[in-house]
């Protein structure tokens, strides 16, 4: 494999790397695994190994590449997410019905494109170079998915099969939390202009605050355990009004993948099933939860600028990444002192309704649905979590779900007012 | 009837005044049209004149008049709206299935508990003086509802009967809209302190915006005609992909109450049907379409912060109140020069998520589930409509909803960046 | 008031006893009662009084009637239930939802028409007569409707108010149940021709019965008890699929309107809440338990030709008519020796599902859609409950519902084989 | 392979013919096709496999053979489909959710299971061959259900692609219909007790039929087409109520797989797409639509027992099975004269609900189960279609599918009263 900086100058062998990434997460997956999808909101596998390809076919070769053959004229149809520009979308909730291609003929469509995108990425075409390393982490973005989702099916399956074997099963260790606090005054949010970044993230621009503290660490399974031991489920005055709905209309009484074991509480996770670690971060939680958790705690969700400006400050952190390094997937990253477990551990909900930047102005043409169209009804969420692939989270990056999600990683951080 | 200083003076003339005017907007209707619930967002105007009791019932007599007698047990749980605080409320859905109690007896509780107040109005307790305003203002909101949730009845009737025949039907008239500009700079939004507000307009606090222009009136029927003709509901590109959904799920083409009258365009009025008016405001649009219309016209919604700094600055200008003027209900005010229609017109949507300010707190007990527990998913709406009561509205008031509802009197004001 | 005698040979009488025992039903509602419509297959009494008016206006008036004014236009649509040779109906779930025409205006509708109608009924004309006849017998099976949708409404309302002061609440007497043998042979079903019949009582036809027995009363609610008890609602071996699904989607564990009072089982009744009666039949039952009661009793439920042809052997004994003799309306006939409890006082469930009979011809025209159009999914009733109207029920008489409807007064008779 | 005779006597080689055409079913799958759930009445190929796998296990190998070692212990609840006397089933509508056992996991459990039941296929004892018997005809019927929700997927997916290439696609050729008549009497139906029959088929017993005729072949494509071109699908009075709010709701407009192909019709195969065969037996459509098709035609659907007596007197013409003869899968068996496609060509809607015979008793246990519990809401079909296997069908079976279903290969005999 290629060093991570050699890897970043050579436009082939950076594409090459983030493809091949892909391919690795499926490697554990039977053929059988690679076409269920769930529920509406996931997808199988092979449909995100073939949309990921589809994205370069319709972005990049179809336009730049002469007398491009198609891998198969259908494909248009099939794996397209939600560009209305390029025609009806295949219905989502549907996906998991679609048997062929088959996965062996996905990996054809991915090895066809591969090939005819090599030419393109030698060039040296401004349009083209932005829109393959957009391609790429749009894939990304759909290597955490394919983590995601694959999770549903196999915790949704009463034999809780493991995803792979190989996985660290360390508990973790953690200490008291601390309150760490920051001054009124102006930060600047927003993407800098060095380096990729989504258009959601633009512009950079200037956002008061006023003084607040922001714990030095997120919340821990058995801190969460105290809240729902406390009755945290059952009190209406905790949530939000949909929140409140959720709960009751969904029977929601710990995170998902939670479950009783005897007295105790284990969960499902990619190595299998095991009990609760009580010192790792709680994940897969709502934002509902998360605001009721902050509410009970006599605290709050972070603003999306208050997180950004602390993790700017605290952001050389960033990590190498979980999966590049052999496997670590549930297991986070330790806590030590200071500021941790920024990135790369969970999402961390914040208080932020997912809306434009000011002055936001999405991509010319068809790529400008990637993000825009979606400001509304999300809540932002930040600091990627450990199905983050490598190199692809910072500390402006804006990820976003709906308040009742909670099938990605998805954590609290604490926050409150101060001064 | 007393003069309007007279009644902000004397606690029993204003809370006489106030729960008068409730009655008013009652007296047009025929014992039929009190029980019905055309959806379920929507309450009979029964059940707004029995809830609104039920709060003065619930939150006054109970708790601060010794050996209060409640006019029948079981309202507690019927007239409830949503405080989980006092125990299980009705189903909202089915509030149209309560004949029982009957138009009478509401009335007649309605009497009961006015007479019981009467000595809580004349002691000068600040708690009791500050619910009673609460529950005044309670009142008030749910006077707009009792008149678009019976739009929604009578328009949604084959037969289109008006609610009232004395309705000033006289055509609106227009000018070309100008943008006025702003400059960048610190404004102070939320409650001063000086007068009635709902714990949502607290704390007052700066915010940091950038230049920007607002249009000085609001967007004309004639003018989203324009849309519409362009193709404005065809055109995915426009639309946020959740409005996107609305559109094809609900068959929308047009604002709600419109509808095809050969080859023109004639909509339902509370005056009765009547031909689209050309130069009134639009109105009757949800947000998606607040926000597709302003994509297409190149321009954006306002912030809540935008336009309230630009309320601020020309809110003199706050109507005495449609109702109370022997009834206009759908023409609107006069489009002179200068920033009009910003208060009694419609419901302005504007780009900001309906979330706390900054150091919100809300109200201690129950009553602390009026506004907070509605921040998630819905959008702030500014200015009060023409079915607004009169002196209920002001510069800092946050109105609410979600982004596909249409039954509310909502219109469009454009923003766009400026400097 | 006439002689029953004299009132069969006059069609003029005839006419208005009927018209006038629909609106005798209705006096004891508030105006607030005639609109509500508590479920989809219920109806407002409003919507019951206009729609059988419009079968008169639409099926006499306007094709034989020459120069007839209708009333009011819309109301070809608004009262239309389902003839779609009549136009477009107004969605069914949406008849509560229009208050116009108010009750006022539709009493002057029944006033209108029946002046109308005047001519008419002293015609001699045969096909005028038949429809007169026909759209009577359609108004008292409204009249049954119009009782048991006005239980919907009042029992579903948390204060459960009486529909009646007046209603006898005598506790019924009980005896022990005999199974009465009859052999094996033909049996004649069907109507003979001798006054009216709907068209699916037709053509008369023979059926070949083996040996069988049938109960000779109905199953009460202290043996319906002792199912419950048994774990009936807890036993999927007892139930047929579709019935257990309701059991679980629903939540059955007892008939409707039963509910817990402290530690024993009360009912709401149209004269108010009172003890589950003992021996009063069991009524409110669904197909999927009456049929469940009697496999647990290790019997079935009859044929529909088995209980016609008791019933023909029995039938004198159809009784004057409940609500005729001054208000009966819970309470039932008495059980004497013999086969009782045919005629009025539950609709039996049978086995039979509702199909054509051998050489069945439905109506010519538009009223062809009075019965046949529903020959599916429907499951065969018979003998008639308290709440149909006098003088209406007879032993060919074929009711139908669905298998989980529980709102009519449906009861159980239990059957075997035999020989 | 053996000769049909040999198998039918060898206990050992009769139930691995069976299982063995099963697993032939599935050899032109890919491993993606196995799994997949087109909606919620159909089940993936592999769930089929397992099932009847399943079958074997709990009702012989669990009970009957000593030391049985489960091959898997969750098995149980996973592949049950609705024998609530083994425990809950897992949800059918989430079978598609199932990677796990993989394909080939499931062929080791048939493995497991085939070979632990050689010993008992070699026992006497008479309720284990009642149960094998059982299980072998249970998994005939799914042998067909393999085809038929196979085709769901494949047809669904819009590259459709063929499930096989080897099949028959010579095109069928017709001649005119005849009605042949029957005289008054009674007939005896249902199983004569020599052979396998399922317990709905008992007890054979007397019917009295009136006068009827019954058409010598199916209705074709080409008929069935002017019924469309008559406006068969927007005339309601064509239509059973529920039939005409199921071509509203689901905008039917052509037997399922139909599709337009510029101006004319295509259809799906399982062979691939093709123009619509003219003088092939229309198949795939609802009882809905055929009893509408039939009224359109001034005839009938057959009652069960008038279809039986016929197929009694032409029943040697049972055909050798479609499957097993190579190939032929949609071309169906040739039409010469006399009373032809009684058996494999289509399933043919009768008229008659699917109830019990009279004196019915179900299996005792578990196995009671079986069919009696589906007795409500379904219609009887006759006769068997190109995907019934070899050997399957009979004069006496009852097959049974809700109104609205279309996914199985149904068709229309026609029939009329006659004398």
């Amino acid at each position: 494999m290629l060093e991570a900086a050699q890897v970043a100058d050579d436009p082939i062998a950076r594409y090459a790397a983030v493809r091949q990434q892909t391919e690795m997460l499926c490697r554990p997956l039977a053929v059988d695994d690679y076409g269920v999808q769930p529920m509406d909101d996931a997808s199988p596998p092979k449909w995100h190994l073939a949309h990921t390809t589809w994205f370069f076919e319709t972005f990049l070769l179809k336009p730049f590449r002469e007398r491009y053959r198609p891998f198969a004229e259908g494909f248009e149809t099939l794996f397209n997410s939600y560009y209305n520009g390029v025609g009806q979308p295949f219905p989502r909730p549907r996906r998991g019905t679609l048997s062929r291609p088959t996965v062996e003929e996905v990996y054809a469509y991915r090895a066809h494109v591969d090939a005819a995108m090599r030419p393109l990425l030698a060039r040296g075409d401004d349009e083209i170079r932005a829109r393959v390393e957009l391609g790429l982490h749009h894939e990304q973005q759909h290597q955490e998915l394919i983590v995601t989702d694959l999770k549903v099916t196999l915790g949704g399956n009463p034999l809780r099969p493991a995803y792979r074997d190989d996985l660290d099963r360390t508990a973790c260790e953690s200490r008291p939390a601390t309150f760490v606090e920051f001054p009124e005054g102006f930060v600047e949010i927003g993407a800098i202009g060095a380096g990729f970044c989504f258009d959601n993230e633009t512009p950079r621009h200037r956002v008061w605050l006023r003084p607040f503290a922001v714990a030095d660490r997120l919340v821990t399974n058995v801190e969460y355990l105290a809240f729902m031991e406390d009755g945290g489920y059952r009190t209406p005055a905790l949530w939000l009004s949909d929140g409140w709905d959720a709960v009751r209309r969904d029977a929601w009484e710990a995170p998902l993948y939670w479950y009783r074991d005897g007295g105790a509480w284990s969960e499902y996770r990619l190595s299998g099933p095991a009990p609760v670690d009580p010192h790792a971060p709680v994940t897969h939680v709502s934002f509902y939860e998360a605001d009721a958790y902050a509410r009970w705690a006599g605290a709050r969700l972070p603003l999306e600028a208050e997180w950004e400006s602390v993790a700017a400050r605290y952001g050389e952190e960033v990590p190498a990444g979980n999966f590049a390094d052999g496997g670590r997937l549930h297991p986070r990253t330790p806590v030590g002192s200071g500021m941790a477990q920024l990135f790369g551990d969970a999402w961390e909900w914040t208080s932020s309704a997912y809306v434009a930047y000011p002055g936001y102005r999405p991509l010319p043409g068809t790529l400008g649905e990637y993000n825009g169209k979606f400001m509304a009804n999300q809540v932002v969420l930040r600091g990627g979590s450990c199905a983050t692939p490598p190199g692809h989270v910072r500390a402006t990056y804006r990820n976003f779900f709906h308040g009742p999600d909670r099938w990605q990683f998805t954590g609290i951080r604490l926050a409150r007012d101060a001064g």
